[in-house]
């Protein structure tokens, strides 16, 4: 199995991904090889302050040029055919790599990605999903940002892709589908949380256990949480913020009480390198997004993620949920 | 300055609510009365447990009926019109009291309020903001879920009104007014709120500082954050949820450890019973809205808030922003 990663995505690339890449190479199976996308001279020399150094499934595939903040998403392919970002997202198109992960920009991810790799069938917008921690383990939401404006069939799809990659990659056999809104009841909501889950509640394929709350997203007790990527980049944002300034003036609490107490197992439940990457589901290939500012610890399991994809072959099992769904997408209709 | 309390709205009626009504007549000025509405009986025998009782400014109305939870709310005006949320808003609007309170359905004051008090001019929908706590003070948020499904110039009017509370409740003398949406740049984010961003940045009246993301929440620096009901209600339920869960996480590792670390100081940060209730904004008068499972301190809390808003001359404020605003509300348009 062979997985592109852009090596020029991050803050400080290409430390961290040559970092994170050899560090996945040593964690998982002799059958990756990973091809690290990017400046060649840049990353070899990155290569060569590493020791053992698994060089037989390590390759670089030379790009010379990097997707910066300030170019328009929708751009890069005709504007920089040669980026990192593009190069990779065609090795993974033309079959060359099975799976593409990028820290770079979210919005030339997104749009190479559609472009080059295609939506799958009955997906009329693909969606950014992230696993966040909850009381009861890691939840995926879907959308995280990507589709501010939804309409329910869009949610509905989500939900379905959630589903599936609930089952491969979060080992749940049927995973739990929440709908976020204002109240538990069926007539909370705005229109469009009502419209959804009166959809999703018809859809007997899912196992929609019925709109959750604010409050639910801490509880937990399911699998796959849907909602617009509005309120899910509200959410997400607010979450990582408020878990950074919670444990932050506990620490400095304890520090100034001069308390010995460790916390690093509760640390390690709201570091979110420990989630890896977002997935990018409903195109057709595994394209995972890490943060810009990502460790090589987000890096390392965002390729975990992508491998673990790629081996139980998550597109498959998304064609065939798509194509057994009752709902129709916009393409359709 | 009279102010009437509804007893028989929290999961402890009227224990809790004649625990509060006592401690807010001792706390503040002498000037105050309060009016406990409800069954004289129990909160007779309740005034009866407790010492040194101002009584001089402390009566009863009674109220033979209660609103529970089942009731529907646009109901409750014409099938309990005895309940103690009706007598009490009857009492503000005939002006013999000059404020209210309950911690009974929201829904029910909601629509009690709007039929009795009735709206304000200019505008549209009134709102219900709460108080949330950020690393840099209280932000009143609006609205916290009452308006589901917003238009942009139910938006602008929840900034209005939330600039005039800052200005009295919350000493603030030009509040800074965020809106909620998924990037600080005025083309991120829903249709909704891109247009709302527009009609914010052409007010010359208002303080608007631009779009605030989920982060910013915690981070805080401004006094007035602008979002329509849904987002507002999850992050609400969210927001108390996770400080709930972080600081009992917490807690418990303390106490596996045996630490003795006092974190009072931090935990007062995120009582919410410290914040006291939700002001109902937009209606002819004041009306506040506590938890139903409010503690006495919330409740004396709230008393307080609305104490302020009569002694700052709240709606008088309202009425002369509203006034001099550009934007049209849907009446006159």
């Amino acid at each position: 199995m062979r997985i592109a990663v852009d090596a020029m995505g991050t803050d400080l690339a290409p430390t961290t991904e040559v970092e994170g890449a050899i560090g996945a190479l040593r964690q998982l199976g002799p059958d990756l090889e990973i091809l690290l996308i990017g400046d060649r001279d840049q990353i070899e020399a990155e290569i060569g302050r590493h020791e053992d150094v698994p060089h037989d499934r390590l390759s670089i595939v030379h790009a010379s040029e990097r997707v910066s903040a300030s170019d328009s998403p929708s751009a890069v392919l005709r504007k920089k055919p040669d980026s990192s970002i593009v190069v990779g997202l065609k090795l993974h198109g033309s079959g060359e790599a099975d799976a593409f992960l990028s820290a770079g920009s979210t919005g030339a991810v997104m749009a190479g990605s559609l472009f080059i790799l295609k939506r799958l069938e009955g997906v009329d917008r693909p969606t950014v999903g992230t696993t966040i921690p909850t009381a009861s383990g890691p939840l995926l939401m879907l959308d995280a940002g990507t589709n501010v404006d939804c309409k329910p069939q869009h949610l509905v799809q989500f939900a379905h892709l959630g589903k599936i990659y609930a089952q491969d990659l979060m080992k749940s056999e049927n995973p739990r589908i929440g709908l976020l809104s204002v109240g538990s009841e069926p007539e909370k909501g705005d229109e469009t949380t009502l419209a959804t889950h009166a959809l999703l509640r018809d859809e007997p394929s899912l196992n929609f256990i019925g709109n959750v709350e604010g409050r639910d997203v801490i509880t937990g007790g399911f699998e796959v949480l849907v909602c617009d990527g509005f309120v899910g980049n509200v959410l997400l944002k607010f979450y990582e913020a408020a878990a950074g300034f919670l444990m932050g003036t506990v620490g400095r609490a304890l520090k100034e009480q001069q308390a010995r107490v460790d916390l690093s197992d509760l640390m390690k439940t709201f570091d979110w390198a420990e989630y890896g990457g977002a997935p990018l589901l409903g195109v057709n290939g595994v394209s995972i997004i890490c943060h810009g500012h990502s460790p090589p610890a987000a890096i390392q399991n965002g390729i975990r993620e992508a491998y673990n994809a790629v081996r139980s072959d998550l597109i498959a099992h998304m064609r065939r949920e798509l194509a057994a769904t009752t709902q129709p997408s916009e393409e359709t209709t």
